[in-house]
């Protein structure tokens, strides 16, 4: 049994939709969200620069005493997770795994994924199933401009369903679609109307909450406090962030600022 | 008389479109380019950091010897011209101020201004149309998805005339229309159908252009050398960076990536 709060760190507001999902499978636990909005998106930044920023996250949530952290951002999870998972004391999980765990019960073997460009390219997806699944055929495409349309509103309006349509018009017949970016799950009913009802869409989230509760059974971190309780963080707090973060979690979300000179230093 | 190359900064790419109103202009001068690709986009970002990285971007562009420095970015030259133009000892000029000195002499009074959430936000065109023309009605429109449109190559299509139709609809009897975000050029096309051909539409880099002019003149600082050349340097050169430069200045760019730890100093 373990009271300490779970860790959740994105490049923004995005992992609100992951967040969502875990803390709806894990009622009695508490989570400080950090998100890296001032330096929103990590899709176009090198390997090199995600690694450090995902570094000074994971230190910022260490430092607030989290007893397992999530990388609920998939470009971070692609780019960074292998690297640091091992430089620090406590559980790191990210987005791809548990998601790609899943995958492989269903005996599905075409597959689909779309998100940012930034995670395309990584190939962060396709390597992970093709390591888990060797027989699986991926397709992957990126659809840049669909976060910002979420963040917008604009998901379910006719602007949605042309960009959804033209960027999902290269699929040849999978079985099962990854939202690849976290974003995306505001979209599944768009998405749904063009990908035809066979095609298995898959919430990223609501693996990693499953796998959250799976690790927090078996290293007896649960909580049973009831104080429960969520803290959000963010590097940048003007701009639209909480309104796009309450819009994404489905209820009101007012971030404190981090304030970087004393807590968040970049190397 | 002054050979040295004249400097443009911007958060991104977007410049380059101003950058080619310059060239063409300016066709015996020599240029460097900076982008701050790395923290792009500025306009989800406060004010404290625009100025702090557009100080960054001139003090790298000093150190490489330019005569005079264009800051190309609507977010910057509305956020950080103000305060940081009187730091230096070389004339810098913002996108701001020239195009409204034009409007200006054409006597319209009633101006729509579509740009990014930050640029509109921070209400620069429209405190600096006010202030030269009092009696002017201005109505301001973010159009957050028409800067990643452009990069996409969404330009002309359904989807762009569906998405500037949106954002346009709001706007009542305006007769002039300022493009305030520096991948709006390319929307031109787009823009005119929605609005009619009775609204002018404003290219702020023509007018950027025609004052760099007036201020090699007046300073005596234009270059009578026949060498001349473009340099471009990025924070960040992957992802597709050069491809949307060369895409919005309407020929091949390959940006030098400037090594931060020697240079660019994060302070």
């Amino acid at each position: 049994m373990d009271n300490r709060p779970i860790g959740v760190f994105d490049s923004g507001v995005g992992g609100m939709t992951v967040l969502k999902e875990i803390m709806e499978k894990l009622p009695t636990e508490s989570f400080i969200y950090l998100g890296d909005t001032k330096r929103f998106p990590y899709g176009s930044k090198t390997k090199e620069s995600i690694i450090e920023l995902t570094k000074n996250g994971i230190e910022f949530l260490i430092k607030k005493d989290v007893k397992l952290i999530i990388i609920a951002c998939g470009t971070a999870t692609s780019q960074a997770l292998d690297f640091i998972k091992n430089l620090y004391n406590i559980p790191i999980i990210g987005v791809i795994r548990p998601t790609v765990e899943y995958i492989n019960k269903t005996n599905k073997k075409n597959i689909g994924v779309i998100a940012t460009a930034g995670t395309i390219r990584s190939k962060g997806w396709e390597k992970a199933i093709l390591n888990k699944i060797p027989d699986a055929k991926v397709q992957s495409i990126a659809c840049p401009l669909l976060a910002p349309m979420v963040e917008e509103g604009w998901n379910e309006n006719k602007i949605a369903t042309l960009a959804v349509k033209e960027y999902l018009k290269p699929f040849n017949k999978i079985q099962t679609l990854i939202l690849g970016c976290t974003h995306y799950p505001l979209l599944t009913k768009t998405i749904k109307k063009q990908i035809g009802r066979k095609v298995e869409i898959i919430n990223i989230g609501k693996f990693v909450a499953i796998k959250t509760k799976q690790i927090l059974n078996e290293f007896k971190l649960n909580s049973i406090d009831n104080k429960k309780q969520l803290e959000v963080y963010f590097t940048e707090t003007e701009y639209k962030f909480n309104e796009v973060a309450s819009k994404l979690i489905g209820k009101k979300i007012q971030a404190k600022l981090v304030e970087e000179e004393n807590t968040y230093v970049i190397k």
